[in-house]
């Protein structure tokens, strides 16, 4: 993989993008693609920095006159409290994933909830008045929640195997929107029933990721899903999951983990940059990390 | 500038290059040249560290698994007591300007005295047996002196403005190397009497580089060397100092700072990356150097 075009000098800036692990990381990929296109001179460079060292990293950071960063797990919640300001959503549901500094202060926002309603968007989906059913209520379930309801939805399930996640999470989105929200265990029988109604169907559940060992003990719930309904996929390696498959398989309207990546990617750049990624842009983007995997995007 | 086949990706290592000020530094573009052709996935990355901030920087390194460094003034001194290993003669004369690190341990080398014998030989300078006279004791003179010693020099003489100076570094090599080593004030008198025996007249002092604000007071000395002397200019920029201009007027043949950096940025590519950049990979790099001043190899 090369970038053919990338200008290292004397005012090439860094942009660390930091986690553990690192290795499987493809995001870097899309990042330096985008900075390219809009001859912003920095590197995102990608380093592994283990939980418990975010504080060293801040240090380091200070020192480096690095001004921007972006993170990933396991340090999403861990760095809150390491900043100046945090953008409300992200801090009510612990999830930051990009840092810019603003006039000698550091500030940070989680955009995995705009780049899913983005991407969500972006596809067409009706959101107003949409009853969405939601399966994860990991880091990011609290945040995507928060942007549907922003987006007006009509009502959110929230599945998950420990049921106790998925009702704090429900609280705390009651509490602070005012949204219809329920907590369920992800049993056969609820994934049912929730599927029954859903006009969305978000996977945010870390099952069938690349490396986790375990992917869905069942999808038979899938084919309860209305055939309007959309289905949306938050994991990005493998790029086409058991639960894209199966959605395919039904004639289900897919979003994959690479446009709500690509979204959210997008609402960085504003953010840190100013700058607007179109579709175009996006598009380009993609073709470069399809490459990298040996795929085409229309396999995504 | 640009770097057009330049790798980017998740394996890309960096290699800073500390200093204050840095905006001047054009030795980066050098390094990412010679990485780019030895197919070393890394970039040389110029980054401003004040005076005061080194074990900060070194903290830092140690956080973002930094492996390999390059400092420059005001650095060379102040890094040596920060060091697992010092090699040798850096130690002795106060000035490393390359670390690595081997085993978790951080060894420092100075290659400014290895540079400038590198050029010397490099242009066919014989060295065994020569008068060596060098203007200007500070950072770089006492490695510069003793690899001259290590090349079979016969005699070297230091001039320097302030003579405790030249003094000082005169009696370290005398004791560490039993060469025959003079120190003088570096008035037109003293400079004279020092050309007119000199096989090689080396200009180590800062005056006539770009931003230092003031140029040689007297270069009357440089018409009393003989007609075979070789002389050598340290400064890198203005690529063609005025030293150079009159050896060049005087027909005497000259060694340019760039020659010397290239041949010093040689021996740094062969103690971090055991490689061993050859005359045309030096050409390339020099042309590359050049591209960016909006000179020719010819005008150096």
């Amino acid at each position: 993989m090369t970038f053919d075009n990338l200008k290292i000098n004397t005012q090439t800036r860094l942009m660390p993008m930091i986690g553990y692990p690192m290795a499987q990381s493809s995001a870097s990929l899309v990042y330096d693609c985008l900075l390219e296109r809009f001859d912003i001179n920095r590197i995102m460079w990608p380093v592994e920095i283990k939980k418990g060292e975010l504080a060293s990293f801040m240090q380091a950071a200070r020192t480096l006159q690095i001004d921007v960063f972006a993170l990933t797990m396991p340090h999403k919640a861990d760095i809150i409290p390491l900043l100046d300001e945090v953008e409300q959503s992200s801090r009510l549901f612990n999830s930051v994933n990009i840092v810019k500094t603003v006039d000698g202060k550091t500030v940070g926002a989680g955009m995995d909830g705009k780049g899913c309603v983005g991407a969500l968007r972006e596809a067409g989906t009706k959101l107003e008045g949409a009853n969405v059913m939601l399966l994860g209520t990991g880091s990011i379930s609290g945040v995507v929640g928060y942007e549907l309801y922003r987006s007006g939805i009509g009502s959110l399930t929230l599945l998950n195997r420990t049921l106790s996640n998925a009702e704090e999470v429900a609280r705390r989105l009651r509490d602070n929107t005012g949204l219809a929200v329920e907590a369920r265990e992800s049993t056969p029988a609820e994934l049912d029933r929730a599927a029954r109604d859903a006009d969305v169907f978000i996977q945010c559940s870390p099952l069938g990721m690349f490396g986790f060992g375990a992917d869905h003990p069942y999808l038979g719930f899938m084919e309860k899903l209305p055939a309007h309904a959309v289905v949306m996929e938050a994991i990005v390696n493998p790029p086409m999951t058991t639960v894209v498959k199966k959605a395919r398989q039904l004639g289900l309207k897919t979003i994959g983990g690479v446009a709500m990546t690509m979204a959210q990617i997008a609402e960085i750049f504003e953010f840190c940059f100013d700058v607007h990624p179109d579709a175009e842009d996006l598009e380009v983007c993609t073709r470069v990390w399809c490459n990298h995997f040996g795929i085409t995007p229309d396999q995504l």
